[in-house]
């Protein structure tokens, strides 16, 4: 059933139940299905203790289940499916480095990551999983209700059926809050996507072992803690739709500090919004019109400059990245081992927006940023996304810009610090320190290619593809965890 | 300058200067800078005398400046830009023909497509320019101000500045109305994308010779004579704000036929409307997530069933198109003489929307259209775009939904028909019959695949990539022309 039901014909929505107020609600609730957060914690502790994972690192010529393709060096599954390792040549004409050739993973099929979502004593909860991914840091992780790639679903590995996808596969009996097919990290994945959605369920829904029921209050909260949420919960969050009209009037009561109120402020869509946001599509069109990159794919054998060593594939000056390999047994899982290849990042990143309060509203500074695995050549960014000491390795022109500004920032300025792992599926410990960095009002004009922006006109962004990357996406759903005055100084409480 | 200047510290849009609304009353003029049409035939016919071009059709290896690659086959430019002529494999799980492979054109660069908008004692005007392409089926077009190939101004052919491009890579002195990379023919095309722009300016601007000011009621008047409004022209209308509340006020007046009205409410926004395109930005994206589509270039030289005949490259069925070469010797051109390939259709086709009323609001039958040329695997279409004869060819299952209600339609439900033409600088005649077919309020829910939506909704997804295919934009156009009142028996006073 696909039919349009007309205007005339539907309940129109009513400022009370709006989704993004009741998504601020949410927000503004530490309390709900589970008292507080020492309840979280201690089911968390306990899923630990139940759902163990062993990894174990082994060569890549070992992994059982994969093949290098005889013609070609690709790594790749048997069944075909999954995803395969293989090469891609960047050409970049004009960057410091113009041109490289480099190891990519390439999983064309379009996966699902959703969060149900269900109101209790009238505050909307989010059914959270306790997951474990053989890359992640710290073992078990919180992750969206469903994480499935395609061939999860279509049950090619054999295992048993993901819980709770025929809500999102078949959500027509449901309000659908967000579905939006989103990049992920460009300099690993060629093309990638992920369905990130967002499902509204009245009915019942049983809460199986390993699952439970947050307030987006208590995630938030949870945002904080060191390797908690994962990468799947962080970017289908920064989809919920949480701009609207109205949300200063409901934070109301006692006047936030005016860090937080222009926070709020940034989320509200302003009178000169439809202008503001022709003229940030028009700077992204331009940048992106203007670009002439090329990215080709190419044999894994014909990647130069890397090299097999000791079962892994590294680059020849030790740096970006190595491709690995990884045996697991895992309990509580629908299949309890197997092998594959991930990514480890030789270092830790950084992931920061610089934001500047501007006449009471907060707005951030976005770059566009071309990553040779997009499908739509360059994508917002935040202000400085980088490994540092990649650059040790690269021309002096190449260390970004603002890098210096946000590691140097004075305590008093950093509004979020929390380190955070990338997805534990396919990235081995990729942890990014995720950073807010509040600068002065006259901050100067920003360089070509960075531009200042609101919240909610990158919520407005974020129901299409291809306009925010991944790390981006994180730090949005860290900046609306904000909002509800949420400080790194004050959270210690729920730090494990 | 790329700073944003805060919401508090803008004008707000009034009303009464809103883009939509002057959008809406320049198409409600019918007079303007040319006091009628007869005044522009004249001015038009005057440029097809003097913009003579003169197009031979010659065997492709006897193109000047275009060599066929001795590895791939590919036929490119000796200069490597312009365009490619190479090859694709396509697969399609589940279709009737699951798996081919076709020459296709290759042209990565980001042209742009322009119009510059100036108001005129109160109402807005367009810059339109007669303007001939090799492969015009019948000479001069009305074209867009600009119609640049990146090649063209970065100069690679050595001709002359493009007029008026200026104020489109520097637009930041003018009110930028649209900006945003559209697709082009996705069965003929990879992954190619113009940049449709356009741009409204105060200061002065100089009519050069071959260019007049229109308003949108005249342009709407002339979208109705075969082969006169180009595709470049009509993709890049369909990109204007057209959709605005109070749009029903502005026409006001003696009431307008039931048709027009309800055409008129459906480029107002509703109040659910951010729900309903939730709800089909969810239907969009389930399809696109679902599908298995996969695309790989290949060497022209490996397209089995394709073949060099008669200095062409035709299918083994004589069906569907060929790639042909012209030789061009242009006046009032930039460049005097050039050779390059075309593609040549085999035969005319239809592109038809069926349209509803209801409840006072026209809703238009979209589908989703996977085409092989996409960047992101499936655009809206009309609800029927073919070449109905090359169906004989094909399965029995091939033949597409809705075209014989669209073939078989009584007069009476005929809003718009017209025959127009593709783009004449990569198609050789290639045209279409643009159809508006008016249904009954209670025709049958539609397939899989397709959807009711108002023209608000799609004005809103034009703001951005990947939505609209090119064949829908035209007939956004074309329906848009409707709203002032156009009906088709009425304009035969407008045709040549």
């Amino acid at each position: 059933m696909t039919a349009t039901v007309p205007s005339a014909a539907r309940r129109p929505e009513s400022p009370g139940d709006s989704p993004s107020l009741r998504i601020a609600r949410s927000a503004l609730a530490t309390s709900g299905h589970l008292a507080d957060l020492d309840a979280f914690h201690d089911w968390f502790t306990d899923c630990g203790r139940r759902f163990a994972m062993e990894v174990g690192v082994v060569p890549l010529d070992a992994l059982r289940g994969w093949r290098t393709d005889p013609a070609t060096g690709d790594l790749r599954h048997e069944s075909g499916r999954f995803y395969t390792v293989t090469g891609l040549e960047v050409h970049t004409p004009g960057a410091p480095v113009s041109r490289w050739r480099q190891p990519i993973l390439d999983q064309p099929e379009v996966g699902v990551l959703g969060i149900l979502a269900k109101e209790f004593d009238g505050v909307l909860h989010f059914l959270m999983q306790a997951k474990n991914e053989p890359g992640n840091p710290g073992g078990l992780q919180l992750s969206p209700t469903v994480q499935a790639t395609r061939s999860n679903f279509t049950r090619v590995h054999g295992g048993s059926r993901v819980p709770y996808l025929d809500h999102f596969l078949d959500s027509s009996r449901h309000q659908v809050l967000a579905d939006v097919r989103q990049s992920e990290q460009g300099a690993w994945f060629y093309r990638k996507r992920n369905r990130n959605m967002v499902v509204l369920v009245t009915e019942d829904v049983e809460t199986l072992d390993g699952f439970c029921w947050l307030t987006l209050g208590q995630l938030h909260r949870l945002l904080a803690v060191d390797d908690l949420v994962n990468m799947d919960a962080r970017t289908v969050l920064s989809c919920l739709p949480f701009a609207a009209a109205g949300l200063s009037d409901l934070h109301g009561g006692p006047a936030p500090d005016p860090f937080t109120a222009a926070l709020v402020r940034s989320c509200e869509p302003g009178a000169t919004d439809r202008q503001e946001t022709r003229e940030l599509l028009n700077w992204l069109s331009g940048f992106r019109s203007g670009r002439e990159d090329r990215v080709l794919p190419v044999p894994l054998r014909d990647v130069d400059r890397w090299r097999v060593t000791d079962g892994r594939i590294v680059h020849e000056d030790g740096a970006f990245f190595s491709v690995m390999g990884v045996t697991v047994s895992a309990a509580g899982r629908e299949v309890r081992s197997w092998s594959q290849p991930l990514i480890e990042p030789c270092d830790q990143g950084v992931c920061a927006f610089l934001v500047r309060q501007r006449e009471g509203v907060l707005h951030l500074l976005v770059q566009a940023k071309a990553q040779p695995g997009f499908v739509d050549t360059a994508e917002l960014a935040p202000t400085v996304q980088c490994t540092p000491s990649n650059y040790d390795v690269l021309p002096p022109g190449a260390r970004p810009p603002y890098l210096a500004e946000v590691l140097s920032a004075r305590p008093d300025q950093i509004r979020f610090d929390t380190v955070l792992a990338e997805e534990g599926g396919r990235f081995f410990r990729a942890r990014n320190r995720y950073v807010v960095v509040e600068t002065d009002e006259d901050h100067d004009t920003p360089r070509d290619g960075y531009r200042w922006v609101t919240m909610a006109q990158l919520s407005e962004l974020l129901c299409h593809s291809h306009y925010l990357n991944v790390e981006a996406r994180s730090l949005v759903a860290c900046l609306h965890a904000l909002s509800a005055g949420l400080r790194p100084d004050l959270e210690t409480a729920f730090r494990h």
